[in-house]
């Protein structure tokens, strides 16, 4: 990627300040993370040597290429994420109006590292647009080590967040829709999450246990892999066991549609007899037959702004500083499930 | 796109034979349109002058965008195409074995044509892949006549086809539903389709008139806009009409699911009462609650073979010639909707 520069880079302003590369980045990462002697000594580094980030980026856009990189992970049929889908779509279009096109690869590692190595080698994007973030996602601090623009959707969840992002707030979503079920009536709530060290899982699921605290609730948590199947299971389970909840929070879609179908098969009447609120909500949740209450992700919303803020990031006229942090607020959207 | 080339062209055979480069290209591309003796002097200055069809996209190849060019249309929030989505990941994930990724982009006209030459342009890819292809669609023949590389996901209608295709066979499998039902014991089977003139639409309508003559049924035609509200209304009036139907066979899952609505608020019960089929099987037509009978389209495979046949006009080694027109064929996926 150095190739052919001759200002400044972020090694020599790291040779300047007597740190390491790493340390410089995080400078212009994640400042935060950095002792304020240390972060002093880079600043003035980076003052000295007129060393402006992203400017390989910058070199490259007279290349035009214009692209943005995406990473589609294979899905096997069956089991899409149309959230992700949604997102793809809302980036293409707000990409767009500033001449920008998406570039839709796949990789074979688990990271995908060699992907964006081999992408920025060929020049064939000027920065990227990260999702399908996990815990201690290895490609943020990748990319800012390399100076490459990237803009995350969905947080990496370790320490402070490396590089711009943009996210939806899980927690409030769920706390919301806790109270939502409180507010009808309902006293036994219980919560049906993913297994422990999903970034996305822990932090729905902390807001169920913060509207619990708030309202004087106990907090009662089952878990399951992804999956209608199990989702199903484990609502039988606590529909059958001692003191069955009236109200079931559901960390997904597909946890829900399970225990819309568990609800069912007992003769209950979801709503009425059993609460159930989903997450996400996904195409079907509106159907008839379904009348699934959902938190809804601004999906479209979290697609522009993440375009805005990498196109600021490349410098692109006419796109003002949307800044760095942006966590978005769901809403709830209330149908039969939980209507009495 | 000819620039820097030295060796024959369209334009140069078709001086050599007399013609215009159009025919040139219909020879190339859809030889049965063209008169015998105008097609054997083509071929005869094809052969003279040693014209390799897709030589620019070859010559190209050394400059490695190695990237397939596909439009997404602007959709609305709440009205995507999960059917297209899926194959944006197969197509995705066939053409990361080869090495090769999807560019995306949206067009603001209305056939995308400025995008697309823009891209060539630019030379940002090598070849394209078209998908939501409407009656008469132009795309098909300006790519053709400028000697790009394309394949087509679904028949533009009208005369021959122009260039590879792969299309599912929506008459067949429209045809297999009517069958389905005819041997649960309906007699009265209905149709619920779109508007006279969508190409999609006609070629699954035709499938269930040749099933009903094959049958002895008499037709039942009735036709609204794509939409859960307009399915609903055109079912309710189905059902609350003379001689209602005992079965409604529908162009699409979301008119199925108004009809089961409609269905369900009248008392009855799918499948018992009233058989639906839907077509697609979207995600939601295999939830509780749903259980929808649907003709499933080979999404995957369709990805799979366009960007085979692609690749093979590109030549890229290693992908034989898989033949320039595939009709796949769907399979009806069985549920409650249909269960006696």
């Amino acid at each position: 990627m150095a190739g052919g520069q001759h200002g400044p880079t972020l090694a020599s302003v790291a040779a300047a300040a007597g740190v390491s590369r790493q340390t410089v980045s995080n400078v212009l990462n994640a400042p935060d993370r950095v002792a304020p002697d240390t972060r002093a000594r880079v600043e003035a580094a980076i003052k000295a040597l007129n060393y402006r980030p992203h400017r390989v980026a910058r070199s490259l856009r007279t290349q035009a290429s214009r692209m943005l990189g995406y990473r589609v992970r294979p899905t096997p049929p069956g089991e899409l994420n149309p959230v992700l889908d949604r997102f793809v779509h809302a980036v293409t279009d707000a990409a767009a109006e500033h001449g920008f096109h998406l570039l839709l690869f796949t990789a074979d590692d688990d990271d995908g590292l060699a992907q964006y190595a081999e992408l920025l080698g060929q020049r064939a994007v000027d920065g990227f647009i990260l999702a399908d973030t996990v815990v201690g996602d290895p490609r943020h601090r990748w990319l800012a080590e390399r100076d490459v623009p990237f803009v995350s959707f969905g947080r990496t969840w370790q320490g402070e967040e490396v590089g711009p992002w943009v996210d939806v707030d899980g927690a409030t979503g769920t706390a919301e829709a806790v109270e939502h079920v409180y507010a009808l009536g309902h006293r036994r709530i219980a919560y049906l999450g993913w297994p422990e060290g999903s970034g996305v899982g822990d932090d729905r699921l902390s807001g169920y246990q913060a509207a619990c605290q708030r309202l004087g609730l106990t907090p009662r948590v089952v878990r399951a892999e992804q999956g209608m199947a199990p989702g199903h299971a484990r609502a039988a389970e606590l529909l059958d066991g001692p003191e069955p909840p009236t109200a079931i929070v559901c960390v997904s879609d597909v946890f829900a549609y399970g225990a819309l179908r568990a609800i069912a098969e007992r003769g209950l009447r979801p709503g009425h007899d059993v609460a159930v609120v989903g997450f996400d909500d996904t195409p079907a949740a509106g159907l008839p037959g379904i009348e699934l209450t959902s938190v809804a992700q601004p999906i479209e919303q979290a697609g522009r702004t993440a375009v805005r803020v990498l196109l600021h990031a490349l410098g692109v006229p006419g796109v003002p500083d949307p800044g760095r942090a942006h966590l978005l607020r769901p809403t709830l959207t209330v149908r039969a499930s939980t209507s009495p």
